[in-house]
């Protein structure tokens, strides 16, 4: 059996670059807390448990996690405080109790969001469950950065130290290769070494790379698993690092949606934050943002500068331009075929049958509308049953809020509503009714029969209408 | 006489890449397919013919170049079919019986959409109508390609052969010139050739590419023309390449709009897909989208988010952010100093006089609006003839669709019409006349009258609005 | 005390490539004329006076700079005109009459926008009030541009010649380092030198940089100062490099913005034209536009596609995707913790409290809303005063022009208006009432009362719809 993984995440750190009251791995990085990614990263890696080391706003990062949790799904989280932060190997010593001597400990930053899973098992494939096994990356430009000196030329070359820029030699400071922040230990080993951490430096804090140095005077194996890809190990301390991140992070995911056929306006000005499940033939033009879960069915086209939260468009869908659609906890469903927007907006609970047509200035909430119901103009549908082929006029309202309570209203099949109606929840217009343009429904109407509600036409000849005021 | 030029576009792979049911030349680069593109290039070299090689989505394929047609103007189109796919030799066999002996056959790819007709005119120069000319492409990296080979240095230097990459020796390695897949070819040399083909390697295939050792063999001279701009031969194979070109192609569109005094927020947040004329002193704001057939003229400004689609606009006129124009087949008209939007909507058979202004949430399809009408708030006209000067009130609507049938509104000048009216057609306002608010108008009203159509108003004291409802 | 310095501003050119009627140096980046941004720079000196050399279009461009005034501060500005332009030597003599001899002459150009006021002011400290100073950037490929010859190497080296391109020996091309068109001299020594000039060269035109040679061969010192960073001496000549710099320009405003902890969605589609001053937490998302002064408090939340203009945004309040505010010349005040959006619009005047809900499809103009009222849908309020708590039903509309003059609608505290309602104003709604849906408001209602307007509710049984009409 391979030897069980504990995960433990730095998250204490105040983050005071970022200028910012939330702590650090709570803001958000493609709609998630950075620390919520690499929860993630450790249930892909079928991890035993994650330490989540708090410390800044620690209270808010565990409350944080417990929100998490479905999404890194069968993870088992623990907590760990560390107050005040003595540096990381301080850090690694307040997680220690709950590390358990018979696993492997890797160590993640809770502000390092993009590192990917098979990097970390190729780390732990090096660790082999008994090697200390750091991360390193190859930088074009290395100056500031602790170089990684190995005792001769190769990956599978051993560690022998981390020097710090300013103690390494000329010959020292020509090595590209860097340590990232990431290691995957033996615990059992790493305890050993913890216990003997010091804090005789200019920061007096304890550095757990210090375990290098203890490794390598005691005989130990110390290799290097090496990436070249940047964005996998870059932190977080400032909103444009952050911004850096987010457009690393939105550029992979639309490159990943184009490889599987998806096309895109535009890669550069994509937004998806949460999960975006695509059909064949799906297209998508600029300046789109998804959210939470969005399935886009086969061939739907989605115009430019929509936003889509949380809903599931059906096949040959047509979403125009400019039209948003959040459907929060409830969801949203567009049926096959139906043509939605431009200017439409689609609120939790709208659900829409196949050939359903939601036009401009349309507001769909708490609704469901049967094949074919058409709302094509300035209108409003709120807690209402509409159906099948019932036209919808342009400027009608569901009065569905009495200031108090929410009614329903029922749009019977075939219905025709005019222009400018108010329906008066709780009401029923019956199958196959006309409602004429302007009146206001406050009772049910028969099936079949054209209802009004409204005043007799009258004129007054000779009108004058009024004139421009003086100013007073 | 110059040699005519038969241009034979290869049309006929899968494109598997593309993971769609679409043949990928059909897939849309600046909105229209990559075929049309090609076929573009090809009127624009008045080229004899255009043979377009089918297989995968023959008939798909050939039912689109029709609908091409248009736009490669007066060129002839004939079509040859390759099933099975055996290799570019095999397309162009198939082709050959279309291919009169007088003529130069200039061979283009229907996945290669951004070639200039420049650069394939320099080829056809170097081609003289009876020698072998290659389209070479310099490249920093030409890693994985086949390099040219000529006989000695420089631009006029005959080409000895091309040299697959894993052929090529470290000298050959060394040539940063590779061929582009674009030749042109003396038609009867080009037959020759083609009958000397085999299939004798590892793919088993046919290729094209083979002709350049036979000319060599026969003592042919065999030339090329080197560009070093890679988009104009870069193919589409996958959403990715497709992005990829189309951003180029828009930063073209964008460049040369700028070079012709168009002021852009964002050269790179503009996507023209079609053509678009710009008078002196137009300013387009950002993430704007431009379809069809568009014109602004002089001194019209449009601002951010904007998309406008086969519509004239004239000069002065201000389309504010968020306004959406698509005329369809009937076109939009928007005349001088008209100020349109915010969140504004034109559709096909809007005619909008000079000074027209169309505001907020405002719908507008197959009306005439004459100089100085104004709709500014949440309004919905259809079907409607609007007079000089009139008023159209705040949430009015134009009943123009009894369920069945589509009737005009007719308003005549100096109307006022007040708000959430409903103007049930086929109606007449008359001259001058007010409809006061909230009034649904469904006869003709007399020229000059106050026309009213409304309950009295009643109030009914101490009314206790419902209570918020115990939950059951 | 320190040398006065007097700014002279070169803004005589014509600027044919921008191929545009407007001056050149009158075309705006990040919202502002080219002239105003070197105009603050001036400011932010604390010159004496700016004096500007006006030619092509002098009448405009004077005008225009009385209207920056306010934006430069206390900046005195006086002109000079340059006609026929016979080049940058003749320009400055244009000026000379206006510069007293005490002082330093700063010369720069309009139509360089991105200088910033530290890099002048350190010319200036090389300047010492009596050195010849020339602005000059290290150029990584300095092809065809005029080298800096210095008496040898180190920032501190004497300049001995500008040397143009093309008379520039091999070593002399090996320099990186160029004339940048921006100078400090002290004026005496600039009075004489001016008078030495002639027009003995191909253009026939007056250079001011030949008084480079006449402080050589006169004895006096030359200095540079030299920076990196192209921007900043970057000139606009076409729509490209207008463009070009905008984006550089955006993008220092949003890198300005991070740094104050502001978090961006995407710092690439973000455009500030103007003054953006944010609190706290301030969280904004991709393709905002911000225009005028525009503030937003602690923890303001704007989602994407927003254009918002002169307004004050309060604390926590949340404004969603497509949310046009424009508050021109009134302003727009947001009260703590509104919600505003999708798809609102606020106009001048819109002054909305503390918690007020404005939703989508709801413009409001010119009114003031008390804490909590809400408009959630369909709407318009113009010239209306609005209690608190008030409840304003969808698709209703103040009736606030009668066609001549607006009046004032007041709705007072804890009122309910239904949906599809017009207030025709002059009208009070007292406080606590209630209006059905549908009615049409024309006189004064109780307080507490529920107000009708409204036809009585009638059905036709049977009712034939319409038919399909045969097509004639």
């Amino acid at each position: 059996m391979a030897t069980p993984i504990d995960v433990v995440i730095m998250a204490a750190g105040k983050g005071t670059r970022m200028k910012s009251k939330l702590p650090k791995v709570l803001h958000r990085l493609g709609g998630r807390a950075l620390l919520a990614h690499v929860m993630d990263c450790a249930a892909q890696l079928s991890a035993r448990q994650a330490v989540v080391i708090c410390g800044h706003g620690a209270m808010e990062v565990e409350a944080a996690c417990g929100r998490m949790a479905g999404a890194a799904g069968d993870l088992s989280v623990k907590f760990a405080r560390q107050e005040p932060q003595l540096g990381t190997g301080h850090a690694m010593q307040q997680a220690l109790p709950l590390l358990p001597d018979d696993g492997v400990t890797l160590v993640l930053s809770g502000d390092v969001p993009l590192t990917q899973a098979a990097t970390l098992t190729a780390l732990l494939a090096q660790c082999e469950g008994q090697r200390l096994a750091l991360l390193t990356l190859n930088m074009a430009d290395p100056t500031g950065y602790g170089r990684v000196v190995r005792a001769g030329p190769g990956a599978s070359a051993q560690v022998r130290a981390i020097v710090e820029h300013k103690d390494a030699s000329e010959a020292q400071r020509a090595i590209h290769e860097i340590y990232s922040g990431i290691m995957a230990v033996p615990t059992r080993l790493l305890r050993g070494w913890l216990s003997r951490l010091d804090n005789q430096n200019a920061q007096n804090e304890y550095y757990l790379t210090d375990i290098v140095k203890f490794a390598v005077a005691d005989g130990m194996a110390v290799v290097a698993h090496q990436i070249t890809d940047a964005a996998q190990v870059a932190g977080v301390n400032s909103p444009v690092q952050l911004a850096e991140l987010e457009r690393v992070y939105q550029l992979r995911q639309a490159t990943a949606l184009m490889e599987q056929g998806v096309r895109l306006g535009d890669p550069a000005r994509l937004d998806v934050r949460g999960v975006l499940t695509c059909g064949q033939d799906v297209e998508i033009d600029v300046n789109c943002i998804f959210e939470g879960q969005v399935s886009l069915g086969e061939g739907v086209r989605v115009g430019a500068n929509c936003v889509i939260a949380n809903a599931a468009i059906a096949a040959g869908a047509v979403i125009h331009p400019f039209t948003h659609i959040d459907g929060e906890k409830l969801g949203v469903q567009v049926g096959e075929g139906a043509l939605i927007g431009p200017f439409a907006r689609l609120r939790p609970g709208a659900q829409l049958g196949a050939e359903v047509h939601i036009g401009n200035f349309v507001e769909v909430k708490n609704s469901t509308l049967a094949k074919g119901a058409k709302a094509n103009h300035l209108a409003y549908l709120g807690d209402a049953t509409v159906g099948e082929r019932v036209n919808y006029g342009a400027g009608s309202i569901t009065a569905n809020y009495d200031g108090a309570n929410k009614h329903r209203t029922v749009i019977e099949a075939d219905v025709h509503i005019g222009s400018n109606c108010v329906l008066v929840a709780p009401v029923t217009i019956g199958q196959g009714g006309t409602v004429g343009g302007g009146s206001t429904i406050t009772k049910d109407t028969p099936a079949g029969a054209l209802s009004v509600a409204r005043g007799k036409q009258l004129s007054l000849p000779n009108w004058k209408r009024p004139a421009k005021l003086p100013r007073g």
